[in-house]
């Protein structure tokens, strides 16, 4: 019998995951839930359902595991631990100073429901979390660096919007080679912000603005720009639309660390990523994640778990006999 | 209170596991096992006892975890399980052809005696097959790909060394650049042998020796070097002991995948390793295994486990919302 999965919001990451849904033989799209009307939404997989979702309560025996697909912001805060009442649910809550406490709200959800509640699953928070965790258990005496990019910072991309005489614009955060290797050689680096990331602008000006107004507000902004080297392109929609249609992204995490009686041996661990479609690998990692929300639940347990809680074998299509024989 | 270390077996991956035990605060050396006269074997740590291998039952109520730091050709296969039947054990057996059988030997005789076995920890097996596995989850449609070096290869090494007229030797695994980079575009080539990897290899002769036959005997050995692009160098004694004297090794795992509904987005996974030390990186692994075997048995868990079945929490000195409020 397939995971019987309900997708709840149908942006980039809920397309993203039917998507993912569709490479997982042992996953099955049965609703996906909207906020829209629902004929207005229009979904690829024959077969699922489109409901508003005022109906999400009926779907609670025909669900296995409800992927919420809102924003960190506002919607996951209030969403996963509501849920978490009635499904087994994965999120990729991602404002990383607010998880304990999202821990903690989901948890007891779950915990009274008795179900199964991921959150913060995706590449970061999630894999590049999972590889911090990993190196540092590994390498006690060293050092951790995580690079973003190259890739579309929405966020910075958003920001640059705001400002008056800009009609659209995207950002993308690039990592500092020198920075990079320098890392790479175990030279265990101090490195600032503007050492560690640069940022290029593509922007589209409305008509009759001052482009030098809109790059100096651009370069000042403070905590996006003021701390960046930072390069402004003015470029058409035309050219906007044609070369930065994609959502790319990735990155570094490396931890660099010593061992031998007297710390006299370098090693080095990296563990990048480079991404065409960052939600669409969001929601592969996702994905990964329901099969083991569902195995989690049909063992028993309940409450809210991380990346860090859950063995990886839970992850794979791919019994243990198998994996020990072809993987390990 | 401290977890109790037993080393068995005090080469070079017992003397590493030494020095990463001196790294985790929250562990101990106890006692070190070996099969020479225990007057013979110094170790660095004081405190710990040097004792023969006939003591060691004696010790089982003394140590929490034994790491069994045998050879996997002959010394794992019969020491792991027989001593899984005392003590919690640690390994790094490294045979992926005969893992399926070692683990079912370990299996047996822990859940016989109540105790947890974890086998094949290092960096591969270990590090490298969790890469594999979780980029295999998280993209059911790609590639793997694994390269090795640069790096000492002992086997290739001691092959060498059997050639008459070779005094000494030390071969090194290089992996192909242009492979790798191919990799790294997702270009998913088929590679053969001798693209992904070449092996250099300095020679010393004995007095006397033929160059030229010694040079064809390494090139066209089957297995060994038969189908790779072989370089070797004829240098002194006194070079290959300041120059080649360490044990450095790494390698690269890369997955490249594919997603979205018309697998129209490719996404690359690489994990990579430089390493200054194979066997205290290998240590260092297990060190971190260790702690999770004693959890795992301090929670009533037995029989045999993989890096798999073990989440990753149970490998970090930090609790759970440490991890969660620093690195995730």
């Amino acid at each position: 019998m397939s995971i019987r999965i309900g997708i709840l919001g149908y942006g980039n990451l809920g397309r993203g995951v039917e998507c993912a849904v569709k490479q997982n033989p042992d996953m099955e799209l049965v609703a996906v839930f909207t906020r829209r009307p629902p004929e207005k939404v229009q979904i690829l997989t024959s077969g699922a359902k489109v409901c508003t979702i005022a109906e999400i309560e009926d779907w609670k025996d025909k669900i296995d595991v409800l992927i919420i697909c809102g924003g960190s912001a506002t919607d996951l805060p209030e969403q996963t631990p509501k849920y978490a009442a009635m499904f087994n649910v994965v999120d990729s809550f991602d404002t990383h100073a607010r998880i304990p406490e999202h821990f903690a709200n989901v948890d007891e959800a779950a915990k009274a429901s008795g179900k199964i509640g991921i959150i913060s699953v995706g590449w970061d928070p999630g894999m590049f979390s999972l590889n911090r965790m990993y190196a540092n258990a590994i390498l006690p005496c060293g050092k951790d660096y995580t690079f973003w990019g190259k890739g579309v910072s929405q966020g910075h991309s958003d920001a640059i919007r705001r400002i008056a005489g800009v009609k659209d614009a995207k950002q993308y955060t690039i990592p500092v080679d020198s920075a990079l290797d320098s890392v790479r050689k175990g030279e265990n680096p101090e490195l600032t912000t503007r050492q560690k990331h640069t940022r290029e602008c593509f922007v589209v000006l409305e008509e009759g603005a001052d482009a030098a107004a809109v790059e100096e507000a651009i370069k000042t902004m403070p905590n996006y720009f003021a701390d960046y080297d930072t390069t402004v392109h003015f470029i058409s929609q035309e050219e906007l639309i044609r070369e930065h249609s994609g959502i790319p992204h990735g990155g570094f995490v490396i931890r660099s660390g010593k061992t031998g009686w007297n710390e006299e041996h370098n090693h080095v661990i990296e563990y990048s990523l480079k991404l065409d479609s960052n939600p669409e690998f969001t929601a592969s990692v996702i994905a990964a994640y329901a099969r083991a929300a569902y195995r989690l639940a049909a063992e028993g347990q309940r409450g809210c778990k991380t990346v860090f809680d859950i063995a990886p074998a839970y992850l794979s299509l791919q019994s243990g006999e198998e994996l020990r024989a072809h993987l390990l």
